[in-house]
């Protein structure tokens, strides 16, 4: 007998080489008809494996991620299988889980696959998986694998045998298709309810240019219908959300050759959302005490080799600049330029929390390859501070600083969010962190302490901490639930002696501060594109590029457009006129898939009565009101940054 | 006979032969008294050179530029003749007039000149000048020249006259002093009545470092004491006044040498000047219908060459960073990236003028001998703006940019101002200048025209625009009367071809707009480095980093404070508490050391009756008011951004 212990702690005994399979049935049946696959001490296997010793058991389904990349890996197969029955030529590469779905590289030969290819596959895995084939594993030895594939012809496959030990080598068989594969698999074909074949692309042979172009098939599957659907529209919903599109349409931002990969140029649209965030940091630092400082884009080298970033993160760096014999490097990151503000003037306890604040420019190398609309780019504007303060005052800064975030979800109505507290490893103190073992654990206890206080969802990681300390990463879900990193929180006790930075105590002696790295809002880059997909680009009034539009029914009305215009503008509201000679229809229609929040309309009883007659962004009609009433309406819902209702 | 016109255009018939002198003595001999040089067709001379011909002739007086330099380049000579006369080892380089006195070169062998030197020095001048010995000048061959200087054994003059031709050489003697000298100086010594020696510096022969330290004595003369004494009370207004100085005291700006020269680090009370800065010239540009655009600090060297500021421009520039094999420049200037923003849309009539504004930063190379605090620096934040338009809009759009100039004057109170209008030069069209005579013409006039209607004093310099159309520099005076050039003005019709940038008419045809950059404001660093002079440190409440102070007359009235505080910040004012345990008197004195606008002193009295004892900066006691009437007064001062009174 062995022992089987379960996530909740229960242990069951079972007969050894039972399977995790067994220990489900033994549970229920209805919960083994649901099973995908099991981890089994940590590591995700086939719930058929026959298990020999005492082991620490999680039954895996659908809604685990390890259930899902499991059964992404087997469609994966099942593709395998359909395009080997209608394209008996095809030699097959690599086929993994990807984030969302699974892809399989193969050489098609000279066969260039069209979409309706893709719906004929789609139909036939549909038919094979209805077959409930069960997908079965078999060791091999290295010999007979490579005579399998020799015999077959199949240069792919050897080439990774090549490297592959005699002795771990498995076979997985479902139907007719074999493949050499660690696995693990689920059950059977018969779990694959719903396929969807996204796409095609080219992809070199181990990612090298100079190989051969591999025919890229991407997929996604699902366990019924109902999921492959709704999944389908949230990708219709996000390719209308796609920040690069609306970020286009709306005249957010633009790239331009002469300037560069990676440097959006900001439009005056994307200026006017920068500037309202820029606005709500200052004023929400301001509140909470933050000096702001302003400082040069760049450094001499000796500054990022006194902060270790140089040569550590040189190849984040743009290329050193160099002049009168010295280099100078484009800045990074804002922090050694705030470590020498502190340091420019003699410091106090009564300085101390020293909070600086900087909406500091930062240019990172990344490859071309990887830049991503504003998702991943070499040019960051960043709400960027660093608070200095002793270890007493460290949990009420850190707090205050976790409230921050909360105000601004709230703000931005984002509902769901995790921090991922990032930890030592005490192991690596002195190699991977710096060693200082009491304030690792002092930190991070405060540092949990204050998430669990202020009831933040958050999860533990061991040993990804910062090199100075524990790091918070932030991730958010967009309205569509699409997920986002938005930002780091860092504790730092490293940087603060490398900078020599001190205050005095009370009785004369001097300390180092430790100090907080903190970015809530991020990078306006980021920020904004994730801000496009969240809104959809209807950006809530106080952030809309234009809040109002003035639709005159027809040039009549003219003079009263402008009078109201005037009035608008005077009390700082962003206002235009549309006037085109239009039909209102037309006019509204426009200003709708221009995302404007308000529109008034106005024509004859409006100048008659002095009134406005509103419309709401994707909410219609809302009557007429007197124009002071519609002003007070809009300032308030500026002035208290409301989000629209849905 | 021959013919002299005066600048009046008043013509008078002379003997051939008559000096600019004999001229002056035939209107007035109480003119020809206070006449210290002459101008003859525009070259600066002797008043006593004889006149051969016809010639244009404006005599020079102590209030001409050209009178002062000749004043000043005599009193070199006087100096020369008072060291020769103590230290008669002494050989003399060069010793030019400066724009406020003149220097002298010279090789005192081991001699180390002391302050007690300078004074004898003085005094010696002071004897010699009252001699009145007139200043002769002489013609010599060369040969003869280099046999005197031979006989001294002066390798400096020598040295000189080597690169002299024969007939050329001039050389003037005063008293017991002969120099070689191209001339002009004033009559005779006597005019010179008010003598100071200001420092003693080193100055490597031919300023290169590997040549022998000669030693530099500066010096500044006057006509009489008064000025001088004017002279010295503003050096030492100005001491006081020192940016640098204030800027440090003040917790403004600091360098730091891992960071870089002409780097400087805005600290937090800089921050608040700048953040003040930034939301007025937002306010200002808003209201003026401007967009504000952000775009990278840096961009690939295509934008450059295709701006043309590549090579043209280089030396002025960081050097290149090269990546992936392109090269990417640090900006130092932001008109091609607002040309691309100008670009990225499709722009037709009816969105000109297009105005677009940023405080974008630049970098410029200058070299680490000509950085001087805030006013030569390498970093540059500017408040930047360009505008499109059409020719039609060209005149208008001009006018209110110089309103805006105006605008801004008043708001600083700076009441001494003109503008330099740099014309181009026909003949040198195609050449310096872009060839579009008519462009030109019409642009100049248009520019003349605003200048001439909005009253705005200006000059006008012939052949100093820039390449691309005529500019307009602007320069101001601080409160002490010091010279400032702020800002550049230009009118740019050679950009927009470059690159490309179009609208359509209405006829659908196309055309490429004008351009106009301009910077009001110029650069943060020059302004502020501007406004710490201007008002000595004591800046107005809205630009004031910290615009009140609490100071409770002993720990009892703490809470009183607190509360105080928290209402005024609240309400948005700068305010702190002096919370030390010290007298009232010295918290008072700190205070106004540290140019705080207001002090609201906070005891029994003003606790029992919820009032506040104001005391203004520099102006004392204000009495008492109620809170709510102290804020209202420092909330309006703020907004209307008065400047104190006097």
């Amino acid at each position: 007998m062995i022992k089987v212990t379960l996530p909740d702690g229960a242990v069951k005994e079972v007969a050894d080489g039972s399977s995790a399979m067994d220990v489900a049935k033994s549970i229920s049946e209805g919960l083994a008809k649901r099973m995908l696959a099991a981890e089994v001490n940590g590591k995700v296997v086939d719930l058929t494996l026959p298990l020999h010793e005492d082991v620490n058991l999680k039954l895996l389904s659908w809604d685990d991620a390890g259930g899902k990349s499991t059964f992404w890996h087997s469609s994966a197969h099942l593709m395998a299988e359909a395009v080997q029955q209608l394209f008996p030529e095809v030699k097959f590469w690599v086929g993994p889980a990807i984030e969302k779905g699974f892809y399989y590289d193969m050489d098609l030969g000279d066969v260039k696959l069209t979409e309706s290819d893709l719906e004929r596959l789609e139909k036939r895995m549909a038919e094979l998986a209805k077959q409930n084939n069960p997908y079965i594993r078999k060791e091999i030895a290295k010999k007979e694998a490579i005579n399998h594939f020799s015999e077959k012809g199949d240069e792919y496959k050897l080439d990774l045998l090549q490297n592959l030990e005699d002795g771990s080598i498995t076979f997985y068989t479902q139907g007719s298709f074999t493949d050499l594969c660690r696995g693990p698999h689920i059950p059977n074909t018969g779990f694959i309810k719903a396929i969807k074949l996204t796409s095609i692309a080219g992809a070199y042979w181990k990612g090298d240019e100079k190989n051969k172009q591999l025919t890229r098939i991407y997929g996604v599957t699902f366990p019924n219908q109902k999921e492959l659907d709704e999944y389908m529209v949230m990708l219709e919903e996000a390719r209308k959300r796609d920040h690069r599109k609306l970020g286009k349409e709306m005249g957010i931002f633009a790239y331009d050759d002469m300037v560069g990969q990676g440097l959006p140029l900001w439009l005056p649209n994307g200026g006017v959302i920068i500037e309202e965030l820029e606005r709500l940091g200052k004023e929400t630092e301001l509140d909470a005490g933050y000096k702001r400082v302003v400082t040069p884009h760049i450094a001499k080298e000796s500054l990022y080799l006194t902060s270790g970033h140089l040569p550590y993160y040189k190849e984040s760096m743009y290329p050193a600049m160099e002049l009168d014999g010295v280099k100078y490097y484009l800045r990074a990151m804002n922090c050694p330029h705030h470590h020498k503000v502190f340091a420019a003037e003699p410091k106090s306890y009564k300085d101390l929390p020293y909070r600086l604040a900087e909406y500091g420019t930062c240019y990172r190398y990344e490859q071309s390859g990887e830049l991503f609309g504003l998702m991943r780019v070499r040019c960051l504007h960043m709400n960027d501070a660093h608070i200095y303060c002793t270890r007493e005052q460290f949990a009420s800064e850190f707090r205050l600083v976790n409230d921050m975030y909360l105000k601004y979800f709230k703000i931005f109505g984002i509902d769901k969010y995790v921090m991922r507290l990032s930890l030592h490893d005490p192991e690596k103190l002195g190699k991977k962190y710096i060693n200082e073992p009491e304030l690792w654990k002092e930190t991070e206890a405060m540092v949990r302490d204050v998430l669990i206080e202020s009831k933040i969802p958050f999860v533990e990681v061991k040993d990804e901490g910062a090199f100075y300390g524990p790091k918070i990463d932030v991730q958010i879900w967009s309205a569509i639930g699409r997920e986002f990193t938005l930002a780091t929180n860092q504790v730092d006790f490293a940087q603060g002696k490398r900078f020599k930075l001190e205050f005095t105590n009370k009785d004369n002696s001097t300390d180092t501060p430790l100090i907080i790295h903190r970015a809530p809002l991020g990078t306006h880059e980021r920020f904004i594109g994730f801000l496009l997909e969240h809104y959809a680009g209807k950006f809530p009034t106080w952030l809309a590029p234009l809040q109002v539009k003035i639709l005159p029914i027809s040039d009549k009305f003219l003079e009263y457009a402008n009078q109201l215009q005037k009035q608008l503008f005077d009390a700082g509201i962003r206002v235009e006129i549309d006037d085109r000679s239009e039909k209102i229809g037309k006019k509204i229609r426009d200003t709708e898939l221009a995302h404007v929040p308000y529109m008034l309309i106005v024509g004859e009883k409006e100048v008659q009565d002095k009134v406005v007659s509103v419309r709401i962004q994707g909410r219609g009609d809302m009557g007429s009101m007197s124009v002071k009433a519609f002003m007070e309406r809009v300032l308030t819902e500026i002035k208290e940054r409301k989000n629209l209702e849905a």
